[in-house]
């Protein structure tokens, strides 16, 4: 059922235009997606709505956009240079590579207690116990060069994260927006890690696409913002339709936090991969004045806050909800992903794919389908479809029979389908069919549009 | 003038937080930006009318999101392996590096012919001439390495452009989406360059943001595809309020295009950067079969199209407009930017700057501006504007005298401000201020988000 789950989200995506394997003419770049029609419709809806819940829409957060490429010494600062590695090693045996801590973690796992050394593991891949190399640190930063020498006075990384970015500008960003904490600074970007083990199809992959918010308050207040932040990411995920019983809140423990980090909390999600059943789908960390305090020694650069109520100069204690574009995209899938049955041509029932998507993330809102290629009902319908495409992502399709095509928008999660019929010829009105309910219902051609808006408020 | 147009936007750009240079606590990189709140904003519009324009709003375009990494094969299919490189020199005089392309046409533009050799030409910085190096090839691509080993066999490439993504992609598109010749796939991403000249702010960087469309049309019908995408996209400019007379169409000479390239046609705008009239905005190429055809060949897997109805095979030809989102925004702010004047406290007129922004590209839509900061104005303003935060990016501001919140708010272009005064409490009415004429008019405050809604139409 588990692994059923993910391949049947991995085969769709294929066949319908989700997301391809990329680079496949040229036998694939191992774990690395591109994003089909569908997909990236998908994408840029989870994107807006998060844009519209953690800045555009609140008073107390701004927006930013910062580069991939920053100065070297900002890496160097904030200890990503220095620290940002995992332990790797290797099986002898079958020469295949692993994450040391995924092997301890997965042990742990299987038989509730971590392993005294990697000599009490089993390779996953050849079986063999004990047959690994003695874990050696693997920088996770892609390295670049900038310029016509290349050498080190060239050498650039390619961002691990977005949250540097912000924290460089975050003296410029409070100043120009006239904010002051507690307040925040979002940001949506990709970023590139040297990944051990990408793999689980989107879910961990070298280059991927995050949505980072730093929060910065008043140091003594920031348990209580975090906490604040935990529920609120947790509602923002229930409210865009995933299961609360696929989600669950995972604390971090505390031998185990990152160097920055007071306290970190995780939502995670069931996704049910082979061998674990629930996985990280967003971080929120404590992350305290470690960072702008990392950057006010490095720089020279003095970024603490002169609160005047309080007569007094302190460095803002930061709270980072860090999303993944790519995993909250794929868990919006594996979630909506529903089968239950459809009656056939014959009107006997009929197993049916359908992707429950709420509205607001749909790639298709709708799609506009003459019940058949016909001189006078396709150019009626494409008016419509034109119409409509005016304000949503509307599908146009008038090829195959019309349960085929019911099928098709439904296995794409098309919150409607409006067929235009003969009928529609002589009383002006079209048929819109309901994506869960299967039901229908028959509304004027010129009303279209206006039953359509409050349905898809938000989109 | 000219010189001014360029540093005043520079200068309010920092000033207000749409765009600041990158990595500045640690003195900067060289010719990188960071976009501010207010930058992320009217970049997000420029990109999301351009998605709306090209793909979404189109029957016959579709969207992609392709990686930035891909296979390093696509490279060497596509020629950017052999031949994407610029000639460098150095002007042994003062040790500054130029392309020797850009130094010969400033002699063209200056000396309305081109030199017989940069022995002729006078380095722009020190101004000896003719002591430049012999021109060596360098490369635009930059590097980085893949996996636990820095050698060959992890090497690998940032895009230089996003049209490649398209290519590898075109049959899945094709396939899943249901289409055929004439249609288009349209992306938006970063691409990086390792530009030997990077300058004049965020109009020529390393990294950049991309918004191409290949457009694969039935070869024969390419050329008038090719000029009703140059209307096309001149029509787009002309449409979001750039000035007419400061928009050309220059056509490459025949012996400069591009080695995939039947005809290049370029939308230029009046940038007046120091030294150069006009910049280009836009590249509107007639790639040919080229890409398609290289890809083939490469990599085995066909990419040409079986004509049912004519019963042939043929490879598309493609048409690609190709603009840079970093560039435009640029542009819509040199175009935005005027000055008049406006009356002070006194009713003295004053020199006002003002961004005459485009109500979908302005990045606030609308100001909510309580009189004074006040128990009763305050909190009435605060639920005006969150009110209308969830419709539109809207600003809030109770700091400092209405006049200079005004011309605050003029200065980013903002096309509405609505004041809640003292009479407000009474009638419940407020004042909404137009930028450009600054006429005011009173309305009820529960009638402003439908008095907003038809003039903020397709934001």
């Amino acid at each position: 059922m588990a692994v059923d789950r993910l391949e049947n989200i991995v085969s769709l995506s294929k066949r319908r235009g989700f997301v391809f394997p990329s680079s496949e003419i040229y036998g694939g770049l191992r774990a690395s997606w591109d994003y089909g029609p569908l997909g990236v419709e998908l994408k840029n809806n989870v994107k807006r709505q998060w844009w519209k819940s953690m800045v555009m829409g609140r008073e107390d957060v701004v927006g930013i956009d910062s580069s991939v490429i920053l100065a070297r010494e900002v890496w160097e600062a904030s200890g990503h240079v220095a620290t940002f590695s995992d332990p790797l090693t290797e099986c002898t045996s079958c020469h295949k590579r692993y994450r040391a801590d995924h092997l301890e973690e997965a042990y742990e796992a299987k038989h509730g207690k971590t392993p005294a050394s990697l000599a009490d593991v089993n390779c996953p891949a050849c079986g063999n116990k004990g047959q690994f190399t003695t874990p050696k640190q693997f920088s996770g930063l892609l390295k670049t060069f900038l310029g016509p020498v290349e050498d080190e006075s060239g050498l650039a990384y390619l961002r691990p994260e977005t949250a540097q970015g912000i924290f460089i500008n975050f003296d410029q960003v409070m100043t120009t927006s006239r904010k002051k904490p507690p307040f925040g600074i979002g940001q949506i970007g990709k970023s590139f890690r040297n990944e051990i083990t990408p793999g689980n199809f989107i879910f961990r992959t070298r280059e991927f696409e995050q949505m980072e918010m730093e929060f910065f308050v008043v140091p003594g207040t920031d348990e209580e913002w975090h906490q604040y932040w935990i529920d609120t990411r947790l509602a923002w995920y229930k409210d865009l339709g995933i299961n609360p019983d696929r989600l669950r809140i995972y604390d971090h423990p505390k031998e185990k936090l990152s160097h920055y980090s007071k306290r970190t909390a995780d939502i995670e999600y069931k996704f049910e991969f082979n061998g674990t059943e629930w996985g990280e789908l967003e971080g929120i960390a404590n992350r305290t004045d470690f960072d702008l305090k990392a950057h006010s020694a490095a720089s020279g650069k003095d970024l603490s806050y002169f609160d005047q109520e309080k007569n007094e100069r302190w460095t803002p204690f930061v709270i980072e909800p860090a999303a993944g574009v790519d995993r909250c995209t794929l868990t919006f899938m594996m979630d909506a992903y529903t089968e239950d049955e459809a009656p056939n041509a014959k009107g006997e029932m009929e197993k049916r794919a359908v992707m429950k998507f709420d509205h607001r993330l749909a790639p298709v809102k709708a799609a506009v389908l003459p019940l058949s290629r016909n001189a006078d009902l396709s150019p009626k319908a494409r008016d419509l479809a034109a119409q409509l495409r005016k304000n949503w992502n509307i599908d146009f399709d008038d090829s195959g029979a019309i349960g085929r095509r019911y099928r098709r928008q439904d296995e794409i999660g098309t919150p409607y389908c409006i067929t235009i019929d003969f009928e529609t010829l002589e009383d002006q009105a079209v048929t819109i069919r309901d994506r869960d309910t299967m039901a229908q219902e028959r509304i004027g051609i010129d009303q279209v549009e206006a039953w359509l808006a409050p349905r898809l408020l938000g989109c």
